[in-house]
């Protein structure tokens, strides 16, 4: 058997993951079978179980990659020096479009086995820590209120994004995507930011 | 055949109400059949199907009896003089007890049939128009702040609920149920209440 380079076993990986993005966005949530990514990725079946013990696996890792991708940007942002209300307003907007991902959609209503629901759990968890910090950096810096709880804002910026993305899922809005969106966005940043009279 | 009163009829058709909650808050939504809903309401199969055409027209009943309670109790808190402020604390709070049922979150993420799509865009514009006068007369009263768009804000809180029932039935808290609550219960008094410095 040809020995396989750390680099090799890393793209194939994130392969799998690239067409796991690309089924559910193109097929829907119906569409994504091991088959369909498989065959997406351009890989033997074998080597989708050389990665992942199963889909759901593979759907947990996909979310991790989402969360490092979105986690990556904010810290730039911070990096770069942008002024830490506008790294809030970046982190709850940038939370609605990197989740806005049917396969997310797909794995959050999956059926529920206990291995989906410990899957589930496993993002959850997985969420509210890359953000946290984030969160607690902001305190710091004086742009979000001291007196918050900052996992249980976290868990609920991450149920609200959930609930959106599903209802987006089934074209159900009373009111519009736009208006729902923009009264989140205006709730959280009262709810979160100290208030400007309070910075002068 | 004999005939049948109104009220007679009515007191049938709550009675398949009330057991179709029975039966979901003791069994669950796999439980929730329909033929132990008649069961537990001991009438015929052929009396359910002259109230209802299906087990989603029945739950969608469900909710709009749900929703009247709810109402009602808001309403009578209203003429009750008690005051506005403590009146959309009321409404936060029962719409998260109110909205918390088993058979409320099987309707919810139950199958994407059409039919079942159509029933939950049926109850999202349900229990908007239910909420939205509240929250006006609010405006009107001077306690929330009129430059919110009601129905968004109906939407998003009934949007919030659906999303704590769901991780409430999953257990899937990575803070707990008691301190998503508060915070959601805080972030929409912040967004939607006029500052108290404002009464003064």
């Amino acid at each position: 058997m040809p020995k396989i380079s750390e680099e090799q076993r890393a793209a194939a990986r994130q392969r799998l993951i690239d067409a796991t993005v690309a089924v559910a966005e193109r097929d829907g949530v119906d569409g994504l079978t091991t088959r369909a990514i498989v065959a997406e990725a351009g890989v033997s079946a074998g080597m989708f179980y050389g990665h992942f013990d199963s889909k759901e696996a593979l759907l947990a890792a996909v979310v991790d990659h989402k969360t490092d991708e979105l986690t990556t940007l904010v810290h730039a942002e911070l990096e770069l020096g942008t002024p830490m209300e506008g790294v809030v307003r970046a982190l709850v907007d940038q939370l609605v479009r990197v989740l806005d991902l049917k396969v997310l959609a797909s794995f959050r209503t999956g059926a529920g086995t206990e291995d989906a629901l410990a899957a589930q759990r496993r993002i959850n968890r997985r969420i509210v820590d890359a953000f946290v910090p984030l969160l607690e950096a902001s305190v710091d810096a004086g742009v979000v209120r001291p007196d918050i709880d900052p996992e249980a804002v976290v868990e609920f910026i991450d149920l609200v994004i959930d609930g959106l993305n599903r209802r987006r899922a089934l074209d159900g809005f009373v009111s519009s995507d736009d208006r729902l969106t923009a009264v989140i966005i205006a709730a959280f940043e009262r709810y979160l930011l100290v208030p400007q009279e309070d910075l002068r």
